[in-house]
């Protein structure tokens, strides 16, 4: 019997770490919105692990590599049909593999708080998984015309290691799509919507950056390979912390928890195409500007009028292409600062053009089809009333409990009393 | 020296995440009760990790195993006591075992929420976990009767891989046993006792998912398999949220949190026995049905009038007899519809029947024996007052702070506000 | 190419489940304040992992350790300036060691709830990782003195497995400094300061023990030592929760949900230092002293008249010495009560008075230094206010909306409203 080999153990813990950020955007999401959409916010999420993972099992998976003698735009869909031809060789990788579709995908609904309905999303993701994830991912990872193109220009090889274009530029530009399709939100207005629960973006966060480190190294089979990615992936977000923070602070801004968070992840982003390719310290640089960066972007969406709700575009498609194009000046050995050419920034600008467009294109096509099938927006009437009361017959919270159905004694027996020092051995 | 092998690591990290299973459990239960019963039904998860990790070292390992020669109810308790005579090359093993032994108990406390003590619940918890898992995880995994079963009939062994009857059956049936002798909820009918907090209900379920992984795929230590079983652990739940989803709405019922986090949860405890012996078409099958018939079953207690109130019976015990069963039409070249003969479902309905009934009838009695001697429920007085405040002195939150006891000036100096655009920097 | 070998991906494990307690530190410390300071709190933790995970890539990891030649106060901070120079090949150890100075930092921020400003946080952070954490954990796993001192006193070397000095002893005695100086919380006072969220105080503790997996076995390369480390690090703090549940019935207190965490907390802190030298029934012991002491000595500040808000000192200052003390009687084969000498009492006992005094002096002087320069706390007045809303501009939770900013019509449409039985559908 073949046993596990220690990389085959590292992939199956990486798609654990992986697997639990598409809940923890969820959560990250869902502590952002207010709190009249928090129901709405964590389904789409959820739904999205239910649709991608059915999906990428019967068709995805074939669709997002180019098997030996195939080409074109997409993998063939029918080869590992269901899973039922495939060698059970590959069902590690492949498992890995659908945690990266259902979080790329779970992505974009932060574009679109507190007014698309369950079903308009359903179907959009369904879509957008089908006609861009896994297309881009083949195109990136699985053989396609992105991972070729240095080779079919002579020149150095697209460096996208874990997913600036696949994942982070392709949800953003998708985002952007989304965003303008849907329209703004009643009441869209700088400082209008605020984040209902901090510690909720926080629980989110902390899950997303424990699983980043699987998603970023995942892939490594060496150790000084792995170790470099570890390093990044912990040293860019600490980076995109201060960066954040300081860039607040210049603004006159008080630091707070969503910015603490929100630097750590656009440190996350940036790093993400880049763990494998940059020393350390071109790292931290690499977080501190995305931390910085980030932080002025978010605010561009007030100035241009698309509602982005939860900034996936000044976040995801922001540092996605701030970390694949820093690349051309600083992957070692082949950034053009660092002893290599401008081949290398050509075809890394190539790539993130191509994903964008493509990806910002088929979104719009796809999300004007469901615009005229379902409207796409909820009526005005739900999203005022709240969209998790009127459309999931849910609210987020019940602190304050209804009276019993069932009569209940008028005057109940008098009740041993919590003791006045009760609550003293606790710790306050 | 020895060195860690790759399975060494990987049990290591399952035991990890199967640990965090039963605090995820807390917080799943947790946010599915009402706010006054927070606290005592988080208690019964992280009391039953420290009663059953106890327990678990001084004589459970040594229960739940049968040693060469050994036979009978379960294993010698004495053999292993306090682990002081136990090989440390089992230790692994047996750290992995102990996360099982936890959360199985774990699980039964669904059904009691609201109306029964913390002194009971560990009673019942430690005569549960000793004269019910110890010995049929020894019965199943431990070369007992139900291992045997299929050499002792002539025909397919029993397949129980992670946990069908061991675990779900087992706490399922216990769970209505537990229910059965606790008696209703004041107040209990449909509609009247809705959860609380939704986002702690995703955060549990997350990590019950996370978990999940290391729970089904730590026994494998073969590539193929182990990647099937990661697979069919993301698949399963995935098509169970799928499942759940589309049989609310075909029942008009709008689509929600509880209902999705439920769906991933069943399709997660139908895939537990068999994760290892299915093809990915078939686990989306499982969970697709398991998703949909939970959807069904959570009401039967409406019908039938007992207060699981957190539906233990209608998920555990209902989609791990569906797992079991399934496994003798679906198994890879067993079932009956793949190959097989009929002698897999047989020994699979035996030991569903077995495991469930010896469960329910020693849970039945362990539970009448405390109603004897503390009344296993709470006074009235004290249900209808909230448990939390009044038998744990503590409430879940104090979102409205308390005047402070030391007396304040009446006028504090003017404070410098927070700018009006303060929190506009955020995000919203 | 060279691959991974077991033991890498057992330490790459190990640094996501570390990495993850800092923000599991952030929640739990979140929880176990007022609401009015949930923003401020977490921003402690979360700013040490931005501020430790930079220095410690540009100076800290030099100084952590005493290179070939190297001796003194603390390791060369230029001879890994940057990683620029450093072996890839010791990026997977240095990406573990950094996770633990950033829970090491963040620890001691318990102590000062309510009052400090981030800025002044961010300086003490920074200086104490620099000055205290770098160099002392360059004496006990480095190479440096307390590593030698068995030798150099001629008996048994000190035993400090994960931690009980160079973290918990650390950072207890930091926090009781920082408490001294930066005084009490207005309206100080025993019960005065309750928890605001237990949920989250569950949510921060399961992360806590889960990442502790990794914290304490991550560095074991052998199975029967990694085994063991895995069985005391569930045992110890399953009889922490017993020991703090049993300590409050025998002083007529109710059981709740903060103590049994604390307890669980309490045994987890002193197995670590001992969890690779313990028999499990010694741990069993150890875990159970240490919920029931640490049950008592949190009350210790109320009489001694320290503020220290959430008993860093009460439980890990307490609970690492006491670890690390019972060392010295109960160690396998080395103990005083297992077939040793005192000589292993001995070096226990100096290595905890040394790292207790020097953290406590330094701290003290940083302390006092950044109460010249910033005042260390913030004005009274934003302290009465809140210092969320006051400092931080921002407030842990927005459960009431505020009016939209843009008119919205007075009489909205008539709005499908929710099912009557809309969430009857959930569970309750």
């Amino acid at each position: 019997m073949e046993t596990l080999t220690a990389h085959d153990v590292w992939v199956l813990t990486s798609s654990a770490l992986v697997l639990v950020m598409t809940p923890g955007l969820a959560l990250f999401y869902g502590g952002l919105v207010r709190v009249r959409s928090v129901v709405n916010m964590m389904l789409f999420s959820v739904s999205a692990m239910g649709v991608v993972g059915v999906l990428w099992i019967l068709f995805g998976y074939g669709m997002s590599y180019f098997a030996a003698g195939e080409s074109g735009w997409a993998g063939n869909p029918l080869k590992d049909f269901g899973l039922i031809e495939t060698d059970p060789a590959s069902f590690i990788g492949l498992g890995f593999g659908v945690t990266f579709a259902m979080i790329s995908t779970a992505l974009i609904s932060g574009a679109i708080a507190d007014r698309v309905g369950l079903g308009s999303w359903v179907l959009f993701s369904g879509l957008w998984a089908t006609l861009v994830y896994f297309p881009v991912a083949a195109w990136v990872w699985g053989g396609g015309w992105i991972q070729q193109l240095g080779g079919i220009l002579g020149t150095h090889d697209v460096i996208d290691w874990a997913g600036g274009t696949a994942v982070h530029i392709n949800a953003g530009a998708a985002a952007l799509a989304l965003a303008l399709v849907a329209g703004k939100r009643v009441g869209f207005a700088k400082g209008s919507h605020q984040p209902h629960s901090l510690p909720l973006v926080t629980i989110g966060a902390a899950l997303l950056w424990f699983g980043w480190i699987g998603f970023n190294a995942g892939a490594a089979d060496e150790p000084g390979l792995a170790g470099l990615i570890l390093v990044n992936t912990i040293g860019a977000p600490a980076a995109g912390i201060v960066g954040w923070l300081v860039i607040d602070r210049l603004r006159g801004r008080k630091p707070g928890v969503v910015g603490a968070a929100s630097g750590a992840v656009a440190g996350l982003v940036a790093i993400t195409p880049a763990c494998a390719d940059l020393a350390p310290i071109w790292a931290l640089l690499l977080g501190l500007l995305a931390g910085g960066l980030c932080a002025w972007a978010i605010d561009w969406k007030y100035r241009l009028g698309f509602d982005d709700s939860l900034d996936v575009v000044g976040l995801h498609l922001v540092a996605g292409v701030l970390g694949t194009v820093y690349l051309g000046f600083f992957a070692s050995d082949a950034g053009l600062f660092l002893g290599g050419d401008a081949g290398l920034l050509l075809v890394q600008t190539i790539s993130v053009l191509a994903v964008a467009l493509y990806s910002f294109g088929v979104s719009l096509v796809i999300a004007l089809g469901i615009k005229l099938v379902t409207g796409l927006r909820v009526p005005t009437a739900v999203e005022e009333a709240g969209i998790d009361a009127a459309a999931h017959g849910e609210e987020a919270y019940a602190y304050d409990e209804p009276v019993s159905v069932e009569p209940v004694p008028a005057e109940p027996e008098p009740v041993p009393a919590a003791a006045p020092n009760a609550r003293v051995g606790g710790r306050g």
